[in-house]
């Protein structure tokens, strides 16, 4: 369907089941449309800024350090997992009893409030100041995403932490304070709402289809690249526009069981998903979000559990609609969001 | 409990069953929470802009009108109700098959997408392009609730209009692209996923306590004001500072039901709470939201189904780790932004 015939329409995902409207007469042409805030105009030259605390050299600013890749104290660090300055959750706060919070919140509706227990940490992807995420070789991308991993694999050693949020906020106005390239992950006492809603969401799919939402999706019109490994979409109802998604062409349920080469694979293709972005609509802030299973799942949820990375250009505010109905509209339809990505060149 | 000693705390509320993390430490004292992004500094002389088709004189610039305060259009308008010139959905497509769009969702999950039918409108709540709605006396704020309610009831009578979100959007950052003082209103062809998932919360609570998540509130704590029909409160689990909402004392589930004393009663309540915001935050850009119950609902839902207004002021940034997990942090408990509401005074 061509990009001049399209007409207002309404659509449901099959995983997080929300209704978005698209409505070309809300905005420009897709082509137009440009970030105001482009978060980062032109990398400078890598010196460390006297004030950043993530630049190398200035290490004893910062939280503890978690570990650091590499290991070895004697040579550079690439990575550093540290605490978080400022944790939204603490891990020093007394875990909630043994009993699972989820399962008692089922039981038990209404109001409630438990210590807020839990683990936030950083992740400084590289040392130097002013090197973005997609500056790094396509091996950077994947020790970054190994070292979220790992840091993960931790996390689900706790009995108390029932699911880890990995995410990266990219500029101030997608909730970035600090301007040197880091991610950040948070492990919380209970399985968050968002999460339990998705996999009811896929539940109910498979329940009536024997389907994966996620292992199949609905036409090559939203397929901006592939990999051996990996698909790169916009997604059929994408709440935002230009949002992507990275899905695992196998049927895998946790992020954090990635291996060296799936690792490399989707290094690569995030790389070039945030350069495209990058280059098509001026360097906008976003957030890119990870999102896995709870750990510890039944056995009888996995066929339906399908982890993938969301990325979401922050190009429009969120209103008082979006707020209160949990609907969203979008002024750009996937198939014609889709078409530019994947004809945009970009070097690597 | 005394804002000094507060520990951070994860609340769930009784409403809409989401996980509120309140975190002290991502903030400064609620005290010295101020928006930097002030959207009407001073209000000027109330000349029209030559720009603005919002104000007096510039009505033939407009989408056409659907009607006005007052009807007789021998005397000047209080208040215009017009269509929307760049409608996220649109009156003239087809309006989908008889059946209930949601009753079938139900039936059929995953991917959907039906026409972008549905009414977006737009209320002008004064001629004057720099009037704010709480510089109207408490009798303007009562004609705009009323203007909402009839409009509301006229869409209600349309058989595929499902549900209407009131709204409204304060300075460019909350999503308002015109300055002049104005709010709006979408009817939708389906339920939206955050009124189903609000009944659903306050159906579990009501199936266990046999009491209205809304009728009852915790504590006095969370207080700010009172009045014969309605009360203030900061809600328990508040996913924003400074979070309000406007309560009715008395059981009720439909907003667009309000008569002439109620609505005068709120409309009082409502300028005062956005004079507070307006003090306390430095005009901060916010929203605010009439969460109703979709038409039509069955007689065995009405005694959970409780409306309320929703005030959010865009104070803080929303992140990956809320935009993933939908569970949102709060740097201010909701028992002091209470208690400083509760005690700033403000002129009427």
């Amino acid at each position: 369907m061509a990009e001049a015939s399209r007409t207002t329409e309404a659509r449901r995902d099959a995983v997080f089941g929300r209704w978005v409207v698209f409505s070309p007469a809300r905005s420009r042409r897709p082509n137009d449309l440009k970030s105001h805030n482009p978060t980062n105009p032109s990398p400078g030259p890598g010196e460390p800024r006297p004030s950043c605390p993530f630049c190398a050299g200035r290490e004893s600013e910062c939280a503890p350090q978690i570990f650091r890749v590499p290991p070895d104290g004697s040579l550079p660090w690439r990575i550093r997992v540290i605490e978080n300055l400022y944790p939204a959750l603490r891990r020093d706060l007394e875990p909630p009893p043994a009993a699972a919070p989820d399962a008692e919140a089922e039981e038990e509706p209404g109001e409630r409030a438990v210590p807020g227990f839990g683990f936030h940490d950083v992740v400084i992807e590289t040392p130097s100041h002013d090197v973005r995420l997609w500056d790094l070789p396509a091996e950077g991308v994947r020790d970054v995403l190994l070292a979220y991993a790992a840091r993960v694999r931790q996390l689900a050693e706790h009995p108390a932490v029932k699911y880890v949020q990995v995410f990266k906020n990219h500029g101030a106005s997608a909730g970035a304070s600090m301007a040197h390239s880091h991610s950040q992950m948070l492990g919380t006492p209970f399985v968050p709402p968002s999460v339990t809603s998705r996999l009811n969401c896929m539940k109910e799919v498979f329940d009536r289809s024997g389907n994966c939402s996620l292992c199949d999706f609905r036409s090559k019109d939203i397929l901006i690249s592939e990999t051996p490994n990996f698909s790169a979409i916009v997604p059929f109802a994408a709440s935002y526009p230009f949002e992507i998604w990275i899905i695992p062409r196998q049927h895998l349920s946790y992020f954090h069981e990635i291996d060296q080469d799936k690792a490399l694979d989707l290094g690569s293709l995030l790389k070039t998903m945030l350069q495209k972005l990058s280059k098509q609509l001026n360097d906008p802030p976003f957030n890119f979000m990870i999102h896995s299973a709870p750990f510890g799942l039944s056995s009888s949820c996995l066929p339906y559990a399908h982890w993938f990375l969301q990325i979401v250009p922050q190009l429009s505010v969120i209103g008082g609609f979006e707020l209160g109905s949990g609907c969203y509209i979008n002024p750009v339809f996937p198939e014609d969001a889709a078409k530019i990505l994947r004809e945009l060149g970009c070097s690597s």
